[in-house]
């Protein structure tokens, strides 16, 4: 099947620059000789946690149950929760995985952590527990020092709990734009993570593991010389948020290739100057801002439930593309809300549909 | 089972509050002499919809062929498509309902006009099509007058086409939020209509219907005399955007119920002036504004995919609903996006669930 034969509007993969992204990342953690274990939040597909995985990843992350119970039951043998869980119906269920796969969980407070052993307990299962640092996002996580002393004691002292080290990701930093800044942010992130790390080496409790970084600030986890694994998920994709960090040279970053695209077709063109695509908010995420095109001149600027507003300009006014009925690729505002919104991605290379894979995830699904 | 007992994120229906909007709505169409076409886009269900219709709606309207067929599987007799459709698949896919139920769509391009046509004579059906006409909201149609009679002549003498009037509805009008701007953005959409009826009507042309209006309007195209049709759908469930706009008397608008909820938990307490639940980017949509909290002092403030931070001032600080595991239902920002995240509604009376109905038409497919 050729592209252009999908239907609109598709969630659509890039398979060659998918593929690129893939191995870059398999690369880059590789030679930092840190742990790569990126997030599956961002593709919710455990065929490509699995791709991830035979590129060199140990497992991936999940960010809830249900996210986990899709990559395990598709043949992940280890998740990470990077987040809290909360209730019995949950932990039971997170337990319930722990029987065919590695499974760790983070924690921010004491309550949580009784929960968890008596979970663990009851399914007869051990899981690997850590504490969730806020080093600086400002989420969820305790504060360094002494707080995360008392929940890793507790941890410790806790049946079927096995405490793995710290959870230590600083979310709000990934999209500061100026690379010196971002740096500080992570730079600062990294020394709480070390003197917590520091503080409980001291009580006879080591950390395993300093888990954090994502595609906006790996690079400073790694120069770090703190964190020992990397959470990335986005690089697999990316999206017009991540394209407008600048690197060190002030540029807009492209260390990773576009692979992720929502393909829509042109339902309208009331005007010369406006054409209507058939994606908006169903289709397409908007709380990190606009879709873009690929053409210079042609900007979408609004969105309504199965409507875009594309502006044209110049050349594109008169483009062949934005005529009636022709489909074009946009690259989404945010992957992993847009993602969500899809059930399956359509993957191809040049101009050939070559797989479709489900969101196997996809939902709020607790 | 009790609501209590509903794990989260869950998306929320409040039966009573839901079916006492279904009998107002029908009941001021009723009063007003208007057909009643709700739009199903808001709930994606087939179970809605007939109830709607069983309360006296004459159909519903929708926004794509998909929806479309959501419904027509679902026992729904007459569905209009209120949007341009484009592309052979999607064209026979519409016509392919037209077997089964009574179905409209819209145009806006004398091309479109033609390639509807070869489709209904290929399929060997009939369908109603009207003139979209851009009445303010600037997003497809055609401007009013001469271009309206243009494609009015062109359906008229297709095949398997039926004219059957003209699509008024001004989308950009629906959250003026002042009575008075909003009542004005009407009345000039519904002079642009009255005037492309009666030009039509010198040409031998009738308009049978005139459709458009939505929750935040429906009154002023009530008022106007000129509309024929109501289409609102967002008065089943309300939402946080809608309550903004204003009445005639300035308070903010309660004309219905708020009868949808995100029903969340509350998973993080990492200081005592924030809550953090669990439902973000994936369970509540962000594009008109923050979900809100029923409570004084709490308020939701920021998202990611799977978290949602929530401030906490005077006695939220210390309410026992924003303790670590406690739940609580948030009214989302915008209900028609909310809705597409999920897979079912959880329907509950009083404390008490007393169904789940599926999303049938859920997401951003074609």
């Amino acid at each position: 099947m050729q592209l252009t034969e999908v239907d609109t509007p598709a969630l659509l993969i890039d398979l060659d620059a998918f593929e690129c992204n893939v191995a870059k990342m398999a690369a880059l953690a590789d030679k930092s000789g840190m742990r790569l274990r990126p997030h599956s939040k961002t593709h919710k597909s455990p065929v490509i946690a699995l791709k991830q995985i035979a590129a060199g990843a140990v497992g991936v992350c999940c960010q809830k149950v249900a996210e986990a119970e899709a990559m395990v039951s598709g043949g992940v043998k280890d998740v990470l929760v990077t987040n809290e869980i909360v209730g019995t119906g949950k932990l039971r269920r997170l337990m319930e995985l722990a029987k065919t796969a590695r499974v760790g969980v983070c924690v921010d407070n004491a309550s949580n952590v009784a929960a968890l052993a008596q979970a663990a307990s009851d399914a007869g299962v051990s899981v690997d527990v850590l504490v969730e640092v806020d080093v600086g996002g400002g989420r969820c996580g305790v504060q360094t020092g002494e707080p995360v002393l008392e929940l890793a004691r507790a941890i410790v002292a806790a049946p079927g709990l096995r405490f793995a080290g710290l959870h230590a990701y600083h979310g709000s930093a990934q999209h500061i734009r100026r690379f010196g800044e971002r740096g500080a942010a992570i730079a600062a992130a990294a020394a709480k993570a070390s003197s917590t790390r520091d503080l409980l080496q001291q009580h006879g409790i080591a950390c395993e593991s300093i888990t954090g970084a994502g595609t906006g600030s790996f690079g400073f986890e790694i120069e770090s010389g703190v964190h020992t694994e990397l959470q990335a998920g986005s690089y697999v994709f990316m999206d017009a948020d991540y394209r407008r960090n600048l690197n060190a040279d002030g540029e807009f970053f492209n260390g990773f290739e576009q692979a992720l695209y929502v393909y829509v077709t042109v339902m309208s063109r009331p005007a010369p100057d406006r054409a209507i695509v058939d994606a908006g908010l169903k289709a397409l995420a908007f709380d990190s801002g606009m879709p873009q095109t690929l053409f210079a001149g042609a900007s979408y600027v609004g969105a309504s439930d199965e409507h875009g507003n594309i502006v044209l300009e110049g050349d594109a006014v008169n483009a062949p593309a934005f005529e009636l009925g022709q489909k074009l690729k946009l690259i989404p505002g945010h992957c992993d809300p847009t993602v969500n919104l899809h059930n399956w991605f359509v993957c191809y290379r040049g101009g050939r549909v070559e797989a479709v894979w489900p969101v196997a995830g996809r939902g709020p699904g607790f």
